[in-house]
């Protein structure tokens, strides 16, 4: 089969590597039918995530067809259409049983990294029962890709840890896919003001139209200010930090009011400062979280009826025989007004 | 009457003052019979909380009787004994309505602090209604005096923010008399291992008797080494921090395990620096607050049923007018194995 | 002034009364600006709640002016425009602390019940600063009088108790005003199918133009089995009970899927059967709740940033001096196709 | 090997039968080491359970050693000792994954009810990475034939679902094993006050040794009265259902105060009464569950650190050869005096 292969920092290719085939009873392969690129693959490109190493194909989102499964697999069978979950998830250690499959100890975000990933042709899906999930008849599976990763890790790092609740003011700084996958999930709670801060103002125009009511170019550093002013000083309910470096967190760490969350989502690479001297007696809450998709369900049913378009998400379409042109205009994404974008397997 | 005067950093005299009246109608004037010193008066008194200014009264703990009241205080009536929180609430903001009386906007901490204090043998109690607690009949009082404010702080801040759950492991950074009040009122919740550390091996002996069922030394500066030891590598459940300082606070975001809580509770002058580039895949929780005292009937309640000794705490008695000699006393806490002191207004 | 009085079981009229002063220094007398006709007060008016007694006037909703404040009350001031709320709290007791006005030691449901209340063209307000409402400049008072009661109630004893979450399936039994106000309010919680059943097709029509999914016309005995079906026989996450008789609750706990909740709102004159033989092993929630209208500070939000229109409830209007008729329209809902009527004192 | 077979209603024999294999991959096969009889055991042998058929080996509790396993099987291997759990779960299916294993949709109660259980020298557990527990060396296994079932029933049931607080007054109605483990358990949450109430003087007394802080012997139809005395009119916070019958239902409904909680553990035979016309209004909430054995990993912890001792409830020995006996014994409990009785397979 074809497949996207990791070469080394800058280097990838499109090239023919082995089918994957059952390891485990509890392995599923799966033939891809849509899958997507996202800003932690850009990452991987560039060397930043060691663990990724010489040879490993990458991708951790995507749509297909069961192709084979092990005989401990009840769930699915072959030619069942399945959404493909970023995280695997072995339904029986301590953290899968808490629901925080993100640590699984046989699973968590291994796709694409630890393991041979989405961006192929096919791919070896293990503990199949708990990490992958139907895709019923009639759905539109384009629609389903962002539920691998990018709505989920919107949902459960952003909005649910954020506790975003009716009438609430909050505010998302960054307006990238991630972002715009909390601004849009956020949605579901009914806040009052939705505030989101970038500094591209192409980003800013999309989060309008997904349901912003108020937007901040930061550029010009003061976005900490008007957010006060818009507050009248009593700062957000929920700040949500989206980009992952120390700048945004600290915006969001001085417009949350007393009592508020800062919600992050944003991968960090260096620690950042957490103003305690002024925090101590703020009441707030801070929290982080590899996403555990385990919302999925919940958010196939508000997928299912309409009551999201994630669709919405995607600006670009390729053949996945062309990731490598894919990876082009996802890498340059403000200059090619990027936000996800759908490799099909034809 | 007699009150302890601060006169700027340094400088502290118990001498005359006029004795308080009412000045609104939902004021009360109460006669302290015992009260204490805290912790942030030692601040206070060298001149770190800037908002005190020559003049004022000290001390925001105490029990008493109602001397007079205002003409709207209806839950109150003079003779009556209650107990001061150091928290005023004035039960009608949207801070109050949402139990965060930290926060009121025409109250908070301002005794001993922004108004006279309770280091007097008698202090104005605005919004005495929701400010003050009854005691009833053959109550212990001079246990009730840590009902003011250090019991909820540890309770609120450290146990309840940092939901601590039957069976969890713990862990309480600082034993001076927050830790210790958390480290009591931790208890309510079952924890199975409660670890506590701290540099003073006297601290460490008495957290011992209040129930730690493992103590640290931290001088040595392995307490995260042997934290991690006792724990298969996983961290707490929970990571109290009751000191204030960078240090302190390293540690309870190094020990704290996956899906775990820090709890802060110091008052920090100064910014730390947090761990993003770990901690930001760990699914943590981190809380500050300011205690809001809206615990004190519930502890009140597991006071009156025996089910906390908070007498434990204390370790000295003073008379009120030698009140300069305890906070001498309060003031070489490690030398004197001060915890809190009493001081009765004879 | 003019105000409508209860003369006992089926006798009322609109004649002149006295008008309020300050009895305490936590009144405030409102001048009446719109209010509108409960259910209840139809209830009232049949001598069905015996507590009702010759002479009382009625109401327990409205908008209005300040007229004069005592001087205890410190929120408010004459000329401010507010909401009344129809449960009267003091702020201070047990109950208030809790978020439970409802049960207020001084207060609850008293307004038209134990004090005299809205239909009047001046009403009393006591505990004023806690039981009533800022309106801002330039907001839609006609919408906001559905603030008072209706949405507060549908909300907090259907939608909050009731749990309901993105993309749950939930019923609402009965669209009267007050189901229909928690079919408006469960949408801030984005459930994916809201299924709405009453006898009436006329509500059932209302119901769908305001956002219920499926529609179930339970004349002829058939709604469960209807329910079960749309469900594939799971059931549904949370049944909203808004008649208060034993026939629609029982729909309810038969409808509840296992791990769902009962919210309870209607009124109940007689006591239902509760099939514990089926529900003992089902893991669910039966609630009831006297609306606390602790969250109208949360519902002014929503209404205020456009994100629900409570205006869709009013179907008639009518001059404060003809609620004499206003009453004859309401007490023939289905025929009048009433929802809530209008008064205005002009 | 051999078993307890039921043989219709009235007819047991401890019988050879097949020593169970590997059905599934996910299969394990145990030895069992020590089991128990549970009140359901008695109702099953009455005729009680009509899924229950002849030649169905009875008993859903117990520790043993793991004799083999399928496969699939990743966390357990022969020779390991392990806890079975009563309830069987997939850890696979949208029950498990909520953590409501008790409706798992290929398990749940099936032990001793629809596939052979635990009263025999060897059971068969189906999906036994989810099912069972692993026993650490030097663990007080007798102890732990208590967390099978009992202990997290109560737990679960009764003192999670009555989301009992420091502080509260809790009441318990029925002092059997399951009353008793509810009793054990509700002090993690260290409540104020806890009430107990039979009609055994025996097993009162039990209780009192157990932590109960009042006991009522309901005999003389008074027990409402008598509780509300003691909580000065105001009702429980939370009142446990632990028998299944109307009267202590109603008990428990009577007693409840405004905001409480009425958890029910009892299997129920038949429907109540529920007084809505009095509690519609009191901020009440009911809830049912079967057992989910989803807090046994917390349990574990608890007993491991010697903060619960569930021995307590033992009160009879047998081999498990004379399993006759055993139940003649559970059987006239009262009579007896027994509470839980432990059978070992010598």
């Amino acid at each position: 089969m074809k497949a996207l292969v990791y070469h080394g920092p800058g280097k990838k290719a499109w090239e023919e590597k082995p089918k994957p085939t059952i390891n485990k009873t509890t392995d599923a392969v799966v033939k891809i039918l849509k899958t997507t690129i996202c800003g932690t693959d850009l990452h991987i490109m560039k060397g930043d995530v060691p663990a990724v190493t010489d040879g490993r194909i990458i991708g951790h989102e995507g749509v297909g067809i069961i192709e084979e499964v092990g005989n401990a697999v009840s769930n699915f069978k072959k030619g069942e259409h399945v959404l493909i979950s970023c995280i695997t998830s072995c339904g029986k250690c301590e953290y899968c049983k808490k629901g925080m499959y993100s640590h699984c100890e046989d699973g968590g975000w291994i796709l694409g990294n630890l393991i041979d990933g989405t961006q192929a042709e096919y791919v070896r899906i293990p503990h199949a029962d708990n990490s992958l999930y139907p895709i019923p008849t009639g759905a539109d599976e384009e629609a389903l890709v962002m539920l691998s990763d990018i709505l989920p890790t919107g949902f459960e790092c952003g909005v649910l840890n954020g506790q975003v609740k009716p009438g609430d003011t909050i505010a998302i700084v960054g307006a990238g896919p991630v972002g715009l996958a909390a601004l849009l999930t956020s949605q579901f709670y009914t806040p009052a003001e939705i505030i989101v801060i970038d500094m591209d103002d192409n980003r800013l125009n999309v989060a309008k139209t997904f349901g912003a009511s108020q937007i901040i170019n930061s550029s010009d550093g003061k976005a900490v200010e008007k957010i006060m002013k818009l507050t009248n000083n009593k700062g957000v309910d929920v700040a949500i930090e989206a980009v992952g470096i120390e700048t945004t967190f600290e915006i969001c760490s001085e417009i949350v009011g007393a009592g508020g969350h800062v919600a992050n989502i944003g991968v960090h690479g260096k620690s950042v400062t957490l103003h305690m001297e002024t925090l101590w007696s703020k009441n707030i809450t801070i929290t982080t979280r590899l996403v555990d998709t385990v919302t999925t369900p919940m958010l196939f049913k508000t997928v299912q009826s309409n009551k999201i378009q994630p669709k919405q998400l995607i600006t670009h379409h390729f053949k996945l025989e062309d990731i490598v042109k894919a990876y082009d205009t996802f890498g340059n994404a403000a200059k090619e007004k990027a936000l996800k974008v759908i490799l099909t397997n034809e």
